[in-house]
């Protein structure tokens, strides 16, 4: 609150009293969408649904029975599952008993669940019995008191044995009448979320109440959530809680429709069967959808707002999604931004460009979101924004309410990346003279090669336009001679024509500065993490590791 | 901030930075809006308009030039104007240095303009050539040292010696490149309204960066506001900072088309020529694009999402407008609430109602706003909410965000309103079962005649459906028998046919119960406040001084 000036006369008994203050929370999304849309289809799951009544009362019986637990404030609840109606309700009715929801990443090994359980100190895990061998190697690790609550799906049949409740069963022991005081301080913990796909201990980003409610709805002024929509979840809502979608699709009292695993037949299905107005998703989702076999492809009337970060998307791919009627938003953020943070914010005139053009301004990654509060690119040492002229270099740096309160029992890294009233990124970028920024590079994989700095991004999206190209990742090989060189691993597309290294190489320095083009192609499948984000880490030791002529013989794999 | 539990490892090392907090304010939308969009029109006004680069490099020498006159927290601007450019950017510019913005109403008189000015300490008052000479009565009264900006407008032609300065010429005196930094606090006080339309001293709402910025979002989100936005100002601006419109429609980067004055063509002709897709006002705007004659009409292709407040719209007038093409949302609200409080939220199978059955669920007030955190009809003495049983009358209340600081300079009047933890709205209604909120009346406008408790509003909805009524006012008129009768004021439609006051009773007879029926009727214009609503205390003085018989005189004004 403002210093109590006595000449000022708007600063006297003018105080905050339970009346016009109220924590922001996304809590009151549920309890909201319930009052006004009771009868209004919350979540589809397969052959099962529920209205936003119904919705509620799960949520209100599932924090009940957290609460029966003795679970509240300083209390984390792990969940790992695929999407599905307990992960989404877990984001409502875990903060509404107060606790702090732990999403996990179900692509981690038992180690790091052990970890994960040991750091957070998470009394309950609830489990997609899809992972139950997984998680049973990690409680054997992980051996401080745990409620398992597995979830009783159709879809999965492991070991019905495991786990001390069903999910179901669980719910029915909490009391649907149950009602829970609003979080007491907006600044409260909601989410933790490990981060992943990087080496060295995973880091526990800490989200907040207020962030979750104001990015939620950011999400939804940006990509024109209304009661209408429809988000089909193409994205993993483990990862960094749907970039906030859970909550913002809610917010709108729009429908969930909840996929468990991307398949395009099912994706093509059930845009035509809900009438699907959103979806959000990694590159490689685009890519199954445009790849997909003109068998398994539907028509449907309406334009789906698909939201996208991480890689640029290639003009082909812009252009064959929208022949499919989607309309692709290129967004970027982070974890410890919960999820989007810029928005290459389409122009008025961008419905007249074509789809090359489209495509250039489109790999721009934007404009802060708008719970940014400010962004820029800068020079770390200095702290000053480079010029704005599309070519320095700087660190991509945010700050507002949409930036994490910091890395769990990990005050040094917290302080490191929130140093100086500004949540340093990690990644690299250029600022464009109309405000847009774009991503040049994590800063570790700048490549490095005779003294000149090369963009492996740069690199990736030159091989994305090769026409046999399906997916690249480019990564820093040592080189006697320049110190590194750029070394490219390449899927290439399942229809194809024959190419060769060569080939690649000498289209690469058609299109780029001849240094940047790759020294080494190497061709095969890409190690990727959960979220579809190419493993970059694996990459390099595997790129560094390769025999003399390695890349050669690998050729012949393509 | 929660205790600082040292159990609690979610309250350890994870505290408020500049890197991850930043206050709410609306001030922020027009410097996204453009940044993201510079180029689209933020507003338009008779010949002019202005992008949004432009409104924000307006608004900035706005702000300087209101610094460099040493106006900062804790100053109030006062501006009585029209709807234009200068009452728009005052909404930004005003708080962005810091200050306080009070809108006043523009048919104030004099004595009472002088009284907030010296109320609120304002020490500019930016005045609309209109109103130059009751503003120069009002600075003969008030004396103390004020800045006095006149606006520039070809619309206007009073007086052009009136003032220290002009508006353009002020705002060049302001620095375009002057940065002012972010409210410190999201508490402060961001705008000053002074309640109308009842009779003692008028109270000093105090309106907060954080409420505001919330409230506007929130009609947006209630009301669809996207980038494409066009909301034409039907509304007043100075009434509740246009219900936070004149922040919402530009945190969406939509436009601004300003009127200076409710005319059905000028209306028409700007629907017609740019695309508006959004209006508000009061539902004597409703009744005079309905009944405006054929030749103003225009056809237009979209659909209208038109706001209302106050008087439920009957279901001529909801049917009318929609066959003109406006779809009618009916809000309640009130300054001390920023405007909408209470949306009649459309349920999905309104699609299927007749216009009366529409008419009837459209009549009550509805749900909580977005950004209300929680709301009841309840027994102001127990506090106890009435039965959700659409009958039994209690006082609605309100709490959350968007609910007022408190009154300037009122502790007694601030803290009997903010009582026990909610804004008691002093409007008396009921609670249906489907959680709608229907207003039955304000507290002093219950008529109790025989120890009967006739709901005014009642008896005003029932005139309202008859074929000659355009406009309706009831109140309680002393009665010798029954202690208090009901009293009608009613305008009738400019082309009804002849019909008496025998004729009007013996209607209100045939639709509500016969003890409801007015007892007396008078024919005439009806006082409005300048937000268009009836002003209720005038008719009761009149009905109290009415001659016997005087009412059977009036009915030849008819």
């Amino acid at each position: 609150m403002a210093g109590k000036d006595p000449s000022n006369r708007f600063e006297i008994d003018l105080d905050k009293t339970p009346a016009n203050y109220a924590p922001l929370s996304p809590v009151d999304f549920v309890e909201r969408s319930a009052l006004v849309h009771p009868d209004r289809t919350a979540w589809i799951y397969n052959d099962r649904q529920a209205t936003y009544a119904e919705m509620l009362t799960r949520c209100r019986r599932f924090a009940s029975a957290l609460a029966n637990l003795g679970i509240g404030p300083g209390d984390a609840v792990a969940i790992i599952a695929q999407n599905g109606p307990a992960l989404l309700e877990a984001h409502f009715a875990v903060p509404m008993a107060g606790a702090v929801l732990n999403a996990l990443n179900f692509r981690l090994d038992a180690p790091s669940i052990a970890f994960m359980l040991g750091h957070a100190g998470s009394k309950v895990i609830i489990v997609d019995r899809e992972f139950t061998e997984t998680v049973k190697q990690a409680l054997a690790e992980h051996t401080a008191p745990i409620t398992v609550i597995a979830i009783d799906d159709p879809d999965t049949d492991n070991d019905p044995s495991f786990g001390d409740t069903t999910y179901e069963a669980f719910l029915e022991t909490g009391d649907a009448d149950a009602r829970f005081d609003p979080v007491a301080d907006e600044w409260q913990a909601i989410s933790l979320c490990y981060t992943s796909g990087t080496t060295g201990d995973p880091k526990g980003v800490v989200l907040h109440h207020r962030g979750a409610y104001l990015n939620a709805i950011g999400n939804g002024m940006m990509l024109g959530f209304t009661g209408q929509t429809v988000n089909l979840w193409t994205l993993p809502m483990f990862h960094c809680n749907g970039w906030c979608h859970s909550w913002g699709v809610t917010a709108f009292a729009g429908t969930h429709v909840l996929l468990r695993k991307v398949d395009p037949a099912k994706i093509f299905e059930l845009i035509a069967g809900h009438n699907v107005t959103h979806m959000s998703g990694a590159p490689i989702v685009l890519n199954m959808i445009l790849n997909a076999p003109k068998e398994l492809r539907r028509a449907f009337p309406q334009t789906i707002t698909m939201a996208t970060g991480g890689a640029a998307p290639p003009s082909a791919v812009i252009s064959g999604m929208g022949e499919l009627g989607f309309k692709i938003v290129h967004l970027y953020g982070l974890t410890e931004t919960y999820g989007p943070a810029l928005i290459a914010a389409e122009q008025d005139d961008w419905a007249d460009k074509s789809p090359d053009e489209l495509s250039a301004v489109m790999a721009r990654q934007g404009l802060r979101h708008p719970m940014v509060a400010d962004y820029m690119v800068a020079d770390p040492d200095t702290m000053q924004p480079v010029p704005a002229d599309g070519e320095t270099i700087g660190e991509i740096m945010l700050r507002g309410n949409t930036v994490m309160r910091g890395y769990l029992m990990n005050p040094t890294a917290t302080h490191r990346d929130l140093a100086e009233g500004w949540f340093h990124s990690g990644d690299l970028g250029v600022m464009h003279p109309d405000g847009y920024i774009q991503v040049k590079d994590r800063s570790k994989d700048i490549i490095i090669s005779g003294g000149e700095n090369i963009s492996s991004l740069e690199v990736e999206d030159t091989l994305y336009k090769h026409p046999a190209v399906m997916e690249a990742g480019v990564v820093a090989r040592d080189d006697a001679k320049w110190g590194e060189s750029p070394c490219a691993f390449v899927t290439l597309k399942p229809d194809a024509d024959t190419t060769d290294a060569a080939d690649i190489v000498a289209f690469c320095r058609d299109h780029m500065a001849h240094f940047k083009a790759p020294k080494t192609i190497v061709y095969g499948p890409l190690p990727k993490t959960a979220t579809g984000k190419i493993q970059k880490f694996a990459l390099r030791e595997r790129a560094n590791n390769l025999a003399d002529g390695e890349a050669d013989f690998d050729r012949a794999a393509g």
